[in-house]
């Protein structure tokens, strides 16, 4: 039908439609069909999927479909209705997030650096997902975590809650859950990224839970709702949870276990990847040590990882040249933000970011290399000028 | 008396004697004594101490004894009587040993630059001190050690004792005592080091571990027999631990703990400088923790902690050019003995060098690079070529 070269120029309500249906007809995290949507659009390779033929046909050999992904594409095209997967998002109180909608997480499209970015993310939940993922870390592991593993992972979550710090994991038995669980029990914001559909609980005794995140924090799929969380989309869940965060740390895992994937996936993208240590003697803290023993930080507190999330710096302070006064150093949003803030009693982002005059992901952008410069103090996801900005 | 520069002349006897003297008056780990020592050669330094006079007098003033050294070793000296402490440690079963006797252990004179080598060590046991420490490990850590900390450290000594690598540790209470009767129990090479003379059992409790030390092993120390393990000695004492071994392994050690100060010696020294995780809420091993974080190897069992060992290389195998075959590439001593190694059945390293017709001490150098280039299979303490030496 289409099948010609050149971007989308029809944005809107077609892509997103057509997101929606390549969401359902295409697996995500494959990287010839990323690719053809990122060099054609996804209304284009929606279109000529729907219509049975190859949307790259008139590209190079190089960069067409492969067989076996044609097939699949177009053997699902033949029962996919998007509307219906919109509408029935809808009703759930779930809903489409697509590149350059506001709530877009930008993070995950680094993704591209290895041909993966997603095309979609279903959300359901109130959290806004672009501030949520902001300041949020991966905190990931063992399903047949030990008590051990339990108790730190909730720690961890309940922990970065009260430094303002979202937690983000997969839902999961062990480490995922008690990470979710401390979060919300710390009032913090929590996400659960799903290798199935957002209305699909998934493990089943995680139906509770996974309610909750839905009510207060935010579950997210790439997976249109009724999808199943098949065996072989756990991998491919995983790097959203590494690209949607701004480090990952895996708490307990054995050698071979998911979280080592995550981890990877941290790595692959330069963000801080972190391992909590364990007994030599405990099976389930063996890939954490392997971790460790290829490159990983070791973190054994919140302090740790937050520190660690700190070295990479975003330049929004400027360190390089000699230092006259910090005040010098700092970007414009970063003063503003800064001379937003409370001396006396504390304030949120949202309030912060109207004093400011910025938007609240930019409050919350620079809020990590304020509080690292030692400028600003935060409690509980809220912040104040520290003794020494007021100085 | 004397006070001239120029190294001593007169070695053997007079040497020895005053080596005897000097770790009677002077403080082991003294910079300055050493290096005037280093300058002027012990029986000149001795002799000018014994008279009360400034041996540095006549140096320039930056190689002078500083007043305070001086005034100790001039204090000392009274009643110094070298003589008497070689016969008492005759009596013990004890002996001497200095620079350029057999068995001196070389790897000691790394800490020249630190400033800070030996000028001698009492040794009590029937180890061969350079052979022993030839294919030695240091296995360090708390004293309260948990439970835990006391399986690893046990287990470490009995299986670094079946590869054929001996134990060095400090003869302390919880991880040192377990590290020691783990290679004892594995019938391997153990070396306690000691802060006091090697007649004076500490700690009291240890007193039977170390008799069996002395009987089976070697008990060490840079203080003379009598000597009091005062608190200030244990910091000195670490570093010839680090400084014997091929390289350390902290098992158990809290933040503030003697074990990092042997790992910090290690890594100053180059050498291997390594840490047993254990869990984050175990205060016994935020000090493994606390390395790891600075860049020490995490290890979790003896395979680990061979790897690591093996990873400096000691220059035995030319890996620079392009290899037509390893037999080109192994050095003359190598080859030899790797030719001396039975094919069928297995060898100790007396009867490879016999075969070999070179000394012990070389055998066993060889043996570490020829073992981690697989060509040869080591256990207990007994080796034979391996698979790919024999084609």
């Amino acid at each position: 039908m289409t099948g010609t070269a050149g971007p989308a120029t029809r944005a809107g309500d077609e892509d997103r439609l057509a997101r929606a249906a390549l969401s359902r007809v295409g697996e995500p995290g494959t990287v010839a069909l990323v690719a053809a949507v990122r060099r054609l659009g996804a209304a284009a390779v929606w279109s000529a999927v729907h219509a049975g033929e190859d949307p790259t046909a008139d590209l190079p050999v190089t960069e067409r479909l492969p067989a076996t992904v044609l097939s699949g594409l177009a053997e699902r095209a033949r029962v996919a209705d998007p509307e219906r997967d919109l509408d029935r998002a809808a009703v759930l109180g779930a809903r489409l997030v697509v590149p350059g909608d506001p709530e877009w997480p930008e993070r995950v499209d680094d993704l591209a650096r290895l041909g993966t970015e997603p095309l979609s993310l279903w959300v359901r939940g109130p959290l806004q997902l672009g501030l949520a993922t902001a300041r949020a870390v991966a905190v990931v592991g063992s399903r047949a975590a030990t008590a051990y593993g339990q108790r730190v992972a909730g720690e961890l979550g309940a922990e970065l809650a009260d430094r303002g710090w979202a937690t983000l994991s997969g839902g999961a038995y062990g480490v995922d859950g008690c990470a979710h669980r401390g979060s919300l029990a710390a009032g913090g914001a929590t996400v659960a990224v799903l290798a199935g559909g957002v209305d699909v609980p998934y493990p089943r005794g995680h139906a509770a839970l996974l309610a909750r995140i839905a009510d207060e924090g935010a579950v997210v799929s790439e997976w249109p709702p009724g999808a199943a969380p098949a065996r072989h989309r756990f991998l491919t869940r995983n790097r959203v949870i590494a690209a949607m965060t701004a480090g990952t740390v895996v708490v307990e895992a054995a050698q071979r276990s998911g979280a080592r994937s995550t981890a990877a996936t941290a790595a692959r993208l330069l963000r801080p990847c972190m391992a909590v240590p364990g007994p030599v003697t405990s099976a389930t803290s063996a890939g954490c040590h392997a971790l460790l023993r290829q490159g990983a930080t070791c973190v054994t507190g919140t302090e740790e990882v937050l520190e660690e999330l700190g070295r990479p710096g975003e330049g929004l302070v400027d360190d390089t040249g000699a230092r006259a006064g910090w005040r010098d150093a700092l970007g414009e949003s970063a003063r503003r933000v800064l001379e937003a803030l409370p001396v006396r009693g504390w304030a949120g982002p949202a309030q912060v970011a109207r004093v400011a005059g910025v938007d609240q992901l930019t409050v919350l952008r620079c809020l990590g290399p304020l509080e690292r410069e030692g400028l600003v103090e935060g409690a509980a996801g809220r912040y104040r000028q520290s003794a020494r900005a007021r100085r």
